[in-house]
């Protein structure tokens, strides 16, 4: 048994999300059969992070183990034939040892969340990006981000339906930076709670039109109340980037 | 009558080019009908360039004659709210004079190639990109480009179907630059042949392969004969990018 180390990319848009799913297509599910059309195996594949439907990946970050003979590349080049032609591509591939684990053993987890700012509906980008038709201020976006850089209680930038044992958590950076009519927004940390990018993008978004000052959105990270937030962004312009070990 | 120069956006997966066609869709078409819903008019949109089947538009520029009288905004707005769901999006809008012709007043062109030169498939640009799998030597890519450089008869590099009158153009740049897994590939001239850019930038694929050097581009290049074409690349990387005037 050999357990394979993974980096995926994938539109998110045709899946209900990473995880495997009774309703509908799973991004998981998509590479689970793969893997048994490679080698008559059925597994499970293990990923660093959960995404919801819509949601991109760059370079998610999973495992699987495989009893099979088969080299890295070769597993990665087979993996790639039979996800044909879904949009699930298998960019590396390499053994590891048998106690790491894509989730558990990840130290850092990092997304990109892609804003187009402009009037115009979007034709390339469409379920690429968030478009926003009112001018955004990037700097203020990113200035005010830096007031939930740190450790807090997140609640108010959590699903409902998340499943994290603490709120709490640490937020290594958050960065808004403007290129062109593009409004990029990064961020880092060990791990996120669910919905948390997108409620944060959602709340700097508020800031970047004029709408929220940076106080309110620092009283909305004080009230720990879900119903303090702001604003949800949308899945489309989230992109999970890679995952740190 | 006024007639209003628009910037378009299009993604030209789902149809068989800018130009209205007998037998499938075009973007053309889809402009023509947006204007037809919102004025009533029936309308010829004309465009800086023709683009090919998959070629994509990220500002290309069309005029259009409407008689209702209507603030260019407005009219924006209007096409865009007609244009949905399809990939195209009116980027700008503004009056202009009536001699004002988005084909016959343009002095220059400019194209974008996009290679994505890695060997997994692509998940996220499909149908946005070529995928090379084999290693691009960008530099060398770029280097032969210059061959490309200025007044030739680029019959070679040419369509068999192209209408132009002459196969003498002058090509003002074009240069590759690596950014990542990404091998960009930008053109500028007054007018391009048809093919002329997917042509050079199978050529230049080629040398960037190792495959050809520069002298064999150099020799396909003074041929004169598009039997001497190497590669004609793919239309899914292709991007008319703007036009000047």
């Amino acid at each position: 048994m050999t357990r394979f180390r993974l980096a995926v990319e994938f539109d998110g848009g045709p899946y209900m999300g990473w995880q495997r799913q009774a309703h509908g297509p799973s991004v998981q599910q998509a590479i689970e059969v793969a893997v048994h059309a490679v080698t008559g195996e059925e597994t499970a594949v293990h990923a660093a992070g959960r995404t919801d439907a819509g949601v991109h990946g760059l370079g998610m970050v999973a495992h699987v183990d495989v009893a099979k003979d088969i080299a890295p590349f070769r597993l990665m080049e087979a993996l790639n034939a039979k996800l044909k032609p879904q949009p699930v591509a298998i960019l590396a591939c390499e053994a590891v040892a048998d106690d790491w684990h894509a989730r558990f053993s990840c130290l850092g987890r990092s997304y990109l969340y892609r804003i187009v700012n402009r009037r115009a509906p979007l034709a390339l980008e469409r379920g690429r990006a968030w478009r926003i038709a009112r001018p955004l201020d990037a700097a203020a976006m990113h200035a005010a981000a830096q007031i939930l850089v740190g450790r807090h209680d997140f609640t108010t930038f959590r699903s409902a339906h998340c499943q994290a044992e603490s709120p709490v958590k640490s937020l290594d950076r958050l960065s808004v930076r403007r290129e062109g009519d593009h409004v990029l927004v990064e961020a880092g940390a060990r791990s996120f709670l669910h919905h948390q990018v997108r409620s944060m993008v959602g709340c700097l978004a508020l800031v970047g039109q004029g709408q929220w000052s940076a106080a309110d959105l620092s009283a909305a990270l004080e009230a720990r109340d879900r119903a303090a937030l702001g604003l949800n962004a949308p899945p489309d312009g989230l992109y999970f980037v890679d995952a740190t070990y």
